[in-house]
């Protein structure tokens, strides 16, 4: 009897026990990391209006932005496909692979620059990079201005979307009303989210195992935030540089725009949100696990080994990253006239 | 007084007269044409449950039907651009050009046969073809089996839309799927439809005086029916075959099909619905402008000059067959997983 109530004892104990290791463990996490909101972030500058968001809505999927009328901002960035393209490198123009991964448009907002170095300050600057690629859509400003300005969909869309400006339609307001849009693609109440917001049931045991070790073993020093990543900018390769399979020699990342040499190799954290279904990973796109990534980022970055163990339970972990993907209703796109420029697949 | 009175007698006899032409005009018409209905038309052995939409929807837009996995159903028949792809002719794996324009998946169940030449019974056997056809999608069945049957969220969804097959996952249940989801990409309540059902005022006068052309002139003749149109097989140049820029000389149509002589340069009636927004025309997609391309068919395929204005006036009347674009949701995809095959560009 007395063994019977020690052994009740012990267990109210330990789950006791268990209980302040998760309330700890809650309390650490939300010093690092705060759940994606439930409503777009407000946009300085850029308020986002019904008419301003839907006309970003109608670019993100017109192909008539790119050269060949062929691609569009869904193309890399598929709204079914967590806002990415689940390719290596990106194919655009001519059939081209881009020099690397694309990197997904859901809570792109969070991050703190745009585009794998950095070079854009925000989404809006972002929207105006691949229209004008060769290696993606090959246009120019003013083909595509011509192209939406042959279309009265388009010209009254500018005007419902930009009432106060003067020439409503313009490759900037084109870039902001895409930014916009953007902007709606957060992917709320992952299961991490809903822990962070305090409901412990939220994760398994082994999903919190995994959460102690990414913040205990040190991802949490570059993954962090809302976006879990995307805030800073780090040398791929801070301990232990991996090898060209992995990391191209040919690609120096922020060096590219800062041409600074301690930037060689340096390239912004990709936020992990929606990471489990983003696959490939890195800049370069070459490893399709996301168990053998967090493998390749422990000796990269940590100069540790993960184990076996502790390796699982960081991707079971990672996966309660994955959010409620956003609903989106496929635009209606104004017609083409016969004052459209013409596809060139040249 | 008396000049008042007989121009008041005469200008209500003139409106009678105007009303019984209509009257007339509406009653030709409606022995001729009939309207594109509000829902979706039943297809025999493939009932049209909200799963197997839903099934269809996903994969009409999943670029990982092809090898490449770039290429959907929905790129060369955009649903925000009529179903179409506004290109001369379709562009496919590895940037290939495809041998005809595409036709519009919308309203395309009413056709009696898909593909310019016919050669598909069904929107279930056309659906097929592409993801097949090495210069579009480039995949075989087997590899698109097995893409499909790696992601749990795609053999569910195969379950659920065939509960009764033993083997719900399937190439033709994919093609049945798309076929039932196409058959919702209906365009209602165009101007002429209203006018179909009754309402005389629907069109204006020039519209009715295009009407008349249309069905005098003889171009009713081949585009007739609930889709103005894809219900016959009849040689590009009855009269007189058009230039070699128009109608080149190597795509023989239908004889492809049939080996018969006398199907040289045979196509389907292209359908006419919404054909004011699904520039260029004709299998070759050589004509970006509806007006030329309504005087080319007068000559080649009636013989007869029409009149710039008689030109001006069915160009008119074919803009009130432009009905309500569906509202197409944008699926969200099942994640690609560990044991889904890789894209490949090659």
């Amino acid at each position: 009897m007395i063994r019977l109530l020690l052994s009740a004892m012990m267990l109210v104990l330990l789950s006791l026990g268990f209980a302040w290791a998760d309330d700890d463990l809650m309390r650490r996490a939300k010093a690092q990391f705060q759940p994606i909101p439930d409503t777009p972030p407000v946009l300085e500058g850029n308020p986002a209006t019904p008419e301003r968001v839907e006309l970003g809505r109608m670019l993100y999927f017109d192909p008539r932005l790119s050269k060949s009328q062929l691609i569009s901002c869904q193309t890399c960035h598929n709204v079914g496909l967590a806002g990415a393209d689940l390719q290596e490198v990106s194919t655009g123009h001519g059939w081209q692979k881009g020099p690397r991964n694309s990197p997904t448009t859901f809570n792109a907002v969070f991050n703190v620059a745009q585009f794998w170095d950095g070079r854009a300050q925000d989404l809006a600057e972002q929207a105006k990079g691949p229209v004008q690629a060769s290696v993606e859509m090959n246009n120019t400003p003013e083909r595509v201005m011509e192209t939406l300005g042959s279309m009265p969909g388009y010209v009254d869309a500018f005007k419902a979307a930009f009432p106060d400006d003067k020439e409503s339609l313009s490759f900037d307001n084109m870039a902001k009303a895409i930014e916009v849009f953007e902007a709606t693609l957060i992917t709320p109440n992952a299961p991490f989210d809903q822990f962070l917001k305090g409901d412990a049931n939220a994760l398994s045991a082994v999903e919190k195992d995994g959460l102690r070790a990414f913040m205990g073993k040190g991802c949490a020093s570059c993954h962090n935030g809302v976006n879990m990543g995307g805030l800073g900018y780090f040398p791929f390769g801070v301990v232990e540089r991996p090898g060209v399979d992995i990391l191209p020699e040919e690609d120096l990342g922020r060096y590219q725009v800062t041409n600074t040499a301690a930037d060689k190799y340096v390239f912004r954290s990709p936020p992990l949100r929606n990471v489990a279904i983003t696959q490939p990973y890195f800049h370069s796109g070459r490893v399709w696990s996301l168990r053998d990534a967090v493998a390749i980022m422990g000796s990269a970055q940590l100069g540790i080994q993960l184990s076996p163990e502790e390796a699982d339970q960081i991707t079971t972990f990672l996966a309660t990253l994955t959010g409620e993907q956003p609903e989106v209703l496929h635009p209606v796109l104004p017609p083409t006239t016969e004052k459209t420029p013409k596809p060139s697949l040249d």
